[in-house]
């Protein structure tokens, strides 16, 4: 008999050499349908694994990242045994789940696999998963192994490597795979199957060796979970900002320029400063001063910082000057110049909370293939500040800035968003700096703060920074994706290594706390995300225009400007299109523009002194008054932005 | 007989050998009194020159830069004599005429000369210049030259250099000094004479030669010369902007984070901001479009732009990455950004003219030794805008911008400036790229433009840059110093580089002209010549604390409260100063921080509802209403800050 201890801590006794899938069934019947997969003493076992030992279980289903993993990693098998079947004498080489679905990279000698393709690959894949095959594991000697594969070089390669005795193969129906495990029970609970794409791929990710072939794929337990799927993709295809950033003329990239190094647009950099505005006065009411610091900092700064041991050599390198011996650094991060400001006066403690912010870019490297659009860019600008408070004020400090960020998060339509707070591994002390009182001080702060300002959060011990406690949002956008937006740090490092000092009210000189925080995270990223999430309808307040006129025929341009000019003391944004063209074809156009109101002007409008107001998306507002529509608007900018 | 040509065009017969002075004589007793120098065929001649041949002659007194500069190097002999008369066995070196005074380098020995010498050296200088002595120019040969000063190794090494029969010494009284000529007739109208400072100089600017006593002098024809002279100077130490800048807490500089990279305060940082949008706001109206781009490029966009071959060795050094093969320079300008902002779209002659405007931070290496302040700085922001036209839209464009740069002047004090329009060279056309057609256009257009907007200009010509005519303006600041402040150019050179184009009615693709312009200049300069300008009393719209509320006691602390919520109510930016410090000391601050208006609220204050009102300066306002006051303030800002 072995002890099995189940994840609520329950220990149960079973015989030696039970499955998972048995546990399961002594369970429920239910459960034993849906078990997928296995956790046994932290190693991923098969649901038919048999268990010789006492240990601690977890059992996987669809609904885990585990089980999610074990099902895609199955199908790749099946993938594989569908593409041998299909095309004799490829060659395969490794074939793993990724996030949403699985890949193989295979070289397909002169057979040129393409779209054409996907429908056999798919019936084949669903024929072979049906058959309910089950996964087998076995250990083979590295001479079995190789044997199996003497015509493939890359399985040869790969086994190479591998020790004996730790080799293991998976079989499944007439297939067979070299494998380290972490399947589903059989091959039958499949049942839906796409094909997505293929691509180049290096053998080995290096761009010496030979260019196989990807092929792209997805499964899933059921038909309409597949479908879903399908849609969330083409949805986000559509959605996706660099797609609606070129449509709606907001940004640009130039090859001359520089990869990853946005060109913002008139639209582009006029949203930008709406939003830095925005963020601006809420900021000027929290008490925040703005500050301007250069690009550029002497590498000293970075070496004092800590920054240039973190991004140094896997960053730009430095800047040299002609005639004298400098080094300077593309700056990272804004907080050694923020340091250095607080630096130049001595505060005391009546001069505390000192809070300096600023819309600062900063330079990272990335490397070329890993840049994407806005949210992987080399240079951003970080909607940055540096709180530098007494360990007394941290508390409110810490209150006052999930305000702000909650604000933020309100009034751009985020509102479903989790917390994460991150304290110390109790286990491993010595790894942080700043003293026990200072460490206990901010962690309550932070969790009381959580808990005060009634945020859905989860506390993560041991994933502090070594400079100080954290709490993190995240949001989830229309489609249901996570991003990380918007952090807040306590920091007791750099205090220390720019010696920062306040005069206490006992006359002696303290050290300050100092809190990072960037409610947008970088503007560029921000955009990016809020870009896929309203799909480039922004809240009105944000819009880059609010309104087009469509005039009739050229006959009307005296009262489109006439209305154009009342919009616009009123504050709303407009623009006329008085092209000579038909209406169906100015609708269709705004209608892309995404921009929310049109203003139809004809004869009869003109006549009565009026417009005709038609909403982004079809619904018809009739003829109404200037005054009347302009109410409209400020009522639905009221809606979504607050007073802070 | 030889004929003298006069600057009015008459010609004059005299005698051979005729002096300047004879000539001046022929003309008036008041000329002759006042010449003090002489330009004859673009040679420096003394006025005791005999004339030989015939040719043109200009004659110029102290009120000439040439006369002054004549006036200054005299001087410095008088120094020289002084000197050597006082400290005996001293090494002259060299001593030139400067702006504003004249220098000469000693070496002085084992002598230190300090300020307690000056008032010995000045009354020499007085003493000899008594003597009425005459400068007189005689040629020697460089044996000659040599033999008298085989002990004064730094003349010997001058002379070295020189070829036998150029060589000429210049005696007055019983001195004689190695000189080139262009005196004034005699030591006597030298009749105010100051020594300013000492300082360290290298032999021949090179610090591995020796370390030589710079002895920097003034003089002028007139005592009350001097003395309204050394009080500019006292007024312009008081007004510099790195004193001010300190003082109203505007800016800092920290050694690590590296020179002439300036911290922007938060009073700076505001101070900014108002400025920036102030422009931002009549760019609007005037049809700019705001873009934002980064602070690097691509090594190769420079090269394009021809930046490279301008800035590229002498400036910050390229910036590589660790992984890949990539070059990128720190933006010494944004010109090359906002064209490839321009080629990101295909343009019409309709869509003209696109105006894009960038307050776009660039760098630019300076050596150490010549940063100063503000006004000459390693990283500055532009006020940079760039409009593309076509050759037809180019009169239009360019007195739109005359009137922004007016507009701009106008609300910030500056009322007093000069106009410089820089046109081709006609000899040498070849040197200028462009249509002559088009250059035509251009600098019609700008000479059109400053003439019908009423500008004071000169015109120079062959000033124009090589890619196209410009208009500089030139302001004269509280002290009567010039500052060029804005420019706007017309560029041929980088749309044919960056292969600009537009398609035109003809439906055939067009070069568009470009116009670089800056009104500022860059934020960092002008602030730093408003400072100095205004002392720091800035137009009441841009300073940083309009008003300050001072408190007779803590008692009437929630007054202050009220009546700082009012102001604000009305947009004016207030503080509170609620120190528990003297009324007394509480307005010398205030005066010493040069805020405009001071409140004081006390008892009867409060009582009455209202505010007791005294400006900068000293001026009693008496007791008012708050909104009274609004009022007052209104008013004074519409007095600078225009519509545009």
């Amino acid at each position: 008999m072995i002890q099995i201890t189940l994840p609520d801590g329950s220990v149960k006794s079973f015989e030696k050499n039970v499955t998972p899938l048995d546990v399961a069934k002594s369970i429920s019947e239910g459960l034993a349908r849906n078990v997928i997969s296995a956790r046994f003493n932290d190693l991923t076992v098969e649901a038919s694994t048999p268990l010789t030992e006492d240990g601690s279980l977890t059992l996987f289903t669809w609904n885990n990242d585990e089980g999610k993993t074990a099902f895609w990693h199955s199908s790749a098998h099946v993938l594989a045994q569908a593409l041998e079947s299909l095309y004799p004498g490829i060659k395969l080489t490794i074939g793993p789940a990724i996030e949403s679905g699985f890949y193989y990279d295979v070289d397909f000698g002169d057979y040129h696999i393409s779209e054409k393709d996907f429908k056999d690959i798919e019936n084949k894949m669903i024929e072979i998963a049906r058959g309910k095959h089950e996964f087998k594991m076995r250990s083979v000697t590295k001479a079995e192994a190789l044997s199996l594969y003497k015509e493939n070089e890359y399985k040869t390669e790969l086994i190479e490597n591998l020790e004996d005795g730790t080799i293991t193969f998976c079989d499944h129906d007439t297939f067979t795979d070299l494998c380290r495990g972490g399947h589903i029970p059989n091959t039958g609970i499949i049942k839906a199957v796409k094909i997505l794409s293929v691509a180049g791929a290096y053998w080995r990710g290096d761009e010496k060796n030979k260019q196989l072939t990807r092929v792209y794929g997805t499964s899933f337990p059921k038909q309409k979970e597949l479908t879903e799927y399908l849609e969330l993709l083409e949805e986000a295809k559509k959605r996706d900002h660099r797609k609606l950033g070129k449509e709606l003329q907001l940004f640009t990239f130039s090859q001359k320029v520089g990869q990853g190094l946005p060109l913002w647009l008139p639209k582009g950099a006029a949203l930008r400063e709406r939003l830095e505005n925005f963020l601006k006065s809420a900021q000027k009411k929290a008490g925040y001063e703005m500050v301007v610091t250069p690009h550029i900092g002497q590498k000293e700064l970075y070496v004092t910082s800590g920054h240039y041991a973190k991004y140094g050599e896997d960053s730009f390198q430095p800047i040299t000057t002609p005639k004298e011996d400098e080094e300077f650094l593309l700056k990272p991060m804004n907080c050694p110049h923020h340091c250095e400001i607080y630096k130049s006066s001595q505060w005391s403690y009546k001069d505390l909370p000192k809070r300096f912010a600023e819309f600062g870019t900063v330079y990272r490297y990335e490397q070329s293939g890993e840049l994407h659009g806005l949210t992987r860019v080399r240079g951003f600008t970080q909607d940055d500040a540096h709180l530098f408070c007494t360990p007394d004020q941290l508390d409110k400090e810490f209150k006052d800035v999930i305000d702000l960020v909650l604000y933020v998060f309100g009034s751009l339509g985020f509102e479903n968003f989790t917390a994460q707070v991150s304290l110390r591994d109790p286990e491993n002390l010595e790894k942080y700096i700043g003293s026990e009182e200072n460490w206990n001080k901010a962690e309550s702060a932070i969790l009381n703060a959580a808990k005060d300002k009634g945020l859905n959060y989860v506390v993560e011990t041991g994933e502090a920074a070594f400079y100080g406690p954290k709490l993190d949002f995240m949001v989830k956008d229309a489609l249901g994706r996570q991003w990380q937006l918007g952090t807040i740090q306590v920091d007791y490092t750099l205090p220390e290594r720019f010696d920062l000092t306040y005069k206490g009210s006992d006359n002696e000189l303290h050290r300050p706390i100092m809190i990072h925080r960037a409610p947008f995270g970088s503007m560029e990223r921000f955009i990016a995300i809020l870009l896929e999430h309203t799909a480039g309808n922004f809240p009105l307040w944000l819009m880059p225009d609010q309104v087009i006129i469509l005039s009739i025929s050229e006959k009307y341009e005296k009262y489109a400007k006439k209305v154009l000019n009342l919009l616009e003391n009123n504050e709303i944004r407009a623009l006329i299109d008085n092209r000579n063209e038909t209406m169906g074809k100015k609708i269709r156009e705004a209608e892309m523009k995404k921009i929310p109101y049109m203003i139809i002007v004809g004869e009869n409008e003109e006549g009565e002194e009026k417009i005709s107001v038609r909403q982004h998306g079809g619904e018809d507002l009739g003829m109404i008054s200037v005054e009347a529509f302009s109410e409209i608007v400020d009522k639905e900018i009221n809606k979504t932005l607050k007073q802070f």
